[in-house]
């Protein structure tokens, strides 16, 4: 593998756009897309990188990195990349997809001789802004090697899970924690709110005993105080716990957590909060 | 309130025993008692202290720990000491039980002018061993303020809650979280299992990111490995599990976490799993 040193990033979003930032204060960073072109050209300005209008503009990268939200748009990057980019470029996907996207992916690519990591990560906006997200990745080794520099730039930890879509697998585990512990934590507080007890003195006395969580540490006090900016949007824990059923289903289990976290984020969903964080879960909770 | 400079302490289970000796370590320890004599015996051996063989064994103690596990012995507990202690003592009890159970209890106390905390633990078997434990109180702040030293030998974090009752209030949302982390966790590692996710990448890379928590930090590695020596017995989370679901049912509440959580333990339980570690729910996660 060459040496990274032209990265392109595609899919400036909340988690997104801190990642592109870290990557342009590490010297990186060339050319930034995004779907909505307008946050490309503003961020691109902003950081004082190129913008691109078209495929062809990430032509002279040695990596690009998306950070998209739906499978599709995985598959047609990957299809515009495959047309532009040099064999023996690399093309790492940090969206929340599933393993047969990553392998879809990787293989189309492969074609075009471009090397392909899933890497979905875990850490939330929190995570994104400071620099210390948990990378999954799927893929070879060598090729992992190559990109350890550039995922540095926003990575606590960055673990090789195997091989091409054991990434997104892992990322699937994660997001059965992700959401059991929102049931856990957001039905406990709607509990203590009915039984009068004081956010105040509750959140932190949970947080310094077994029930201590990041979503607690986190989300606690906002979600009491009825704050549920994004954080993580619902309708897209919504999107990946339907990938994970998708998979228990393939392994032919059956899942109470993941069963109830699709019907109570579905009902969040369709009664208008998917734009929410998912800490606005305690809204169902309370009216239970 | 009297200072206190000599403390008894019932109930030397896997919690109770190490918080003892934090007692005994701070020069607090006058007596210990335990329902099996014989390891108030040799605890008391080991520490140096008297072994209670009957309740006036406490008679000379300005305060008295509980750390027993059912409703019933908290009350005789508290029913044989306010014929002992002298007017001005203080009974503490860590046993999570029903708030019911700490307002009877802080009743009869009071008639024999002795003062009554409700003040259960979180923090686990780790906590009670290195001192860290997080406390949640209901009483009265004057009676907390005369025994803050004597619960600083064990605890990272004293709260006062509320009146008599809101520390096992507190404890009932607590064991909220417990239960559903439990399921969480317990549900995603069978996943991860099931899809051939390798345990030693697995859990410090779920750690690292949004579904951190102390239960995956805890007892992720040991529940992979079919190790589930408590801990947390699954039979006393059951118990608990009873007395939330007692408590939602008199606020007319339906909790999900719970009602499921309530049918699983039972089922660990009436399978014989009941003295291991809450973490021997994945026994179940991998059975669905």
């Amino acid at each position: 593998m060459k040496p990274i040193s032209r990265v392109g990033f595609i899919g400036l979003g909340a988690m997104g756009g801190p990642m592109a930032g870290h990557l342009q204060a590490k010297g990186l960073l060339a050319v930034v897309g995004n779907r909505t072109p307008e946050k490309a050209v503003a961020l691109a300005e902003t950081l004082g990188v190129a913008a691109a209008k078209a495929p062809s503009d990430f032509s002279g990268c040695d990596a690009v990195v998306l950070c998209v939200s739906m499978d599709a748009d995985v598959l047609q990057c990957c299809r515009d990349l495959a047309g532009v980019l040099a064999p023996g470029a690399l093309v790492i996907d940090h969206s929340t997809v599933a393993r047969e996207t990553a392998l879809t992916a990787a293989a189309l690519l492969a074609e075009a001789g471009i090397a392909f990591l899933d890497a979905p990560v875990s850490g939330g906006v929190e995570g994104a802004r400071n620099g210390k997200l948990s990378v999954m990745v799927g893929g070879d080794a060598e090729v992992l090697a190559s990109a350890q520099e550039l995922l540095s730039a926003y990575a606590l930890r960055v673990t090789l899970m195997g091989p091409t879509g054991a990434g997104q697998a892992t990322k699937a585990v994660n997001q059965v924690l992700v959401a059991g512990i929102a049931q856990a934590v957001c039905e406990g507080l709607a509990f203590g709110e009915a039984l009068g007890l004081k956010p105040e003195s509750l959140v932190p006395t949970l947080a310094a005993g077994a029930a201590g969580n990041w979503f607690l540490d986190k989300r606690g006090a906002t979600m009491m105080a009825d704050q549920f900016t994004p954080g993580f949007k619902s309708a897209l824990l919504l999107k990946d716990l339907r990938i994970v059923q998708a998979m228990a289903d393939a392994l032919g289990r059956h899942y109470s957590v993941v069963e109830q976290s699709l019907v109570d984020y579905a009902k969040l969903v369709d009664a208008g909060y998917g734009e929410e964080d998912t800490s606005a879960l305690i809204r169902l909770k309370r009216a239970n």
